[in-house]
């Protein structure tokens, strides 16, 4: 109809004041432990898990609330080894052709390289879908804002949850379509592999940076 | 340098498997009663809150480890009436001129035009910037994307503090830079107005997509 939808009183989470620093602190030290992981176990997860994190990225805001996402979780080992593989080609065109001299400089300190065996190792792997326009799908504003909070939420999830995650960006991702079977009009965007890291699991020394060189206040 | 960086053991978050699920679901009910607000209460908000969301988005992972973010917290009267004279003006562009019939249509049942008074009844906008290569900034990669996952942890912060946000998209964003006192580089992406919501605010009945529409198990 394209008219404007009826509205309902808003029912606030209810934070006493003196606890609203309490709760955003508590957060905060929950959040500063998260590393992205490389090194996964092949130990089980607890699947439920995947659910309730795809359930809280679905409560993103977006664009028009268009909510043009797709989660496409992977758990079947064959699957993985697929998706394992036609990454590996991509990657390995990126290492040794694609990438900038500036890019490959950029990530040295990482260490990163073709290989992707956490492709397989990971008990599950999340591919986020950005759904465009098209036969059946609204065209979406501001896709790659809405899904990327969306991807914040759903790491988010995860890890107070105590699963480690990889957000990974092949590039390009065409082949994502095939080895999950999405329609043309989805955009691969984030190979999230999801589980507990190994036992020995070791990251580089990163700093981040001090509140001070990202926020201004005026 | 451009080499290795050392690596340090992780130390991973340690959550007992029968706890996990537990976790994920009660985040996920305090994150599904987050809704957009657009009708802002004028009285202050626990100031230290906003720090402690921005050092939360600011352990968001990012390509390249580049951090390509800038969060500017206006809280200044005159900085935020700036700030929405500016926007409106923008604004009316673009309902009057700039935005095709499918992207009115789009928004109709949301009710929104371009008059913006949660610009200065908000107690706090924050400004999300995206650092692009400059003078004095490194080339980033992935963008968007990196700076969007940084905005979910910003909103889940403040969503569990209690506070309401709206994620708005004014476009175009130059003007930011000015209000803002930001360098070419920055690019303003995102205008997140934040405060408690006005006792009577009502949001429009929206519903989200089931889980069966967003996520696909393989
Ligand atoms: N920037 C305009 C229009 C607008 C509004 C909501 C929305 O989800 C989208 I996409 C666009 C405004 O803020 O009114
Ligand atoms: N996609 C490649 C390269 C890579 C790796 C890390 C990173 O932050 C960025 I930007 C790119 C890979 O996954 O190895």
């Amino acid at each position: 109809s394209g008219g404007r939808l009826p509205t309902v009183p808003l029912t606030p989470l209810t934070v006493p004041a003196q606890q609203a620093e309490d709760r955003a602190r508590a957060f905060y030290e929950i959040m500063s432990r998260r590393r992205t992981v490389r090194d996964f176990d092949s130990r089980p997860i607890p699947e439920s898990v995947l659910e309730w994190a795809v359930r809280t990225a679905a409560t993103a805001p977006s664009g028009a609330h268009v909510q043009p996402w797709r989660f496409v979780v992977l758990t079947d080992p064959g699957r993985k080894r697929r998706l394992r593989l036609a990454a590996e080609a991509e990657e390995r065109e990126f290492y040794t052709r694609r990438a900038s001299d500036e890019w490959l400089a950029a990530l040295a300190p990482l260490g990163t390289d073709e290989h992707k065996p956490f492709l397989e190792t990971a008990p599950a792997v999340i591919v986020v879908f950005e759904v465009q326009k098209g036969p059946g799908t609204p065209r979406p504003y501001y896709t790659k804002e809405s899904v990327g909070i969306a991807v914040g939420f759903l790491l988010a999830t995860l890890h107070q949850a105590g699963l480690a995650t990889l957000t990974h960006t092949p590039s390009p991702m065409r082949f994502l379509n095939e080895v999950c079977e999405r329609p043309p009009e989805e955009r691969g965007a984030y190979v999230i592999p999801v589980g507990y890291p190994a036992p020995a699991a070791r990251v580089p020394d990163l700093r981040r940076k001090p509140l001070e060189e990202v926020m201004i206040r005026l």
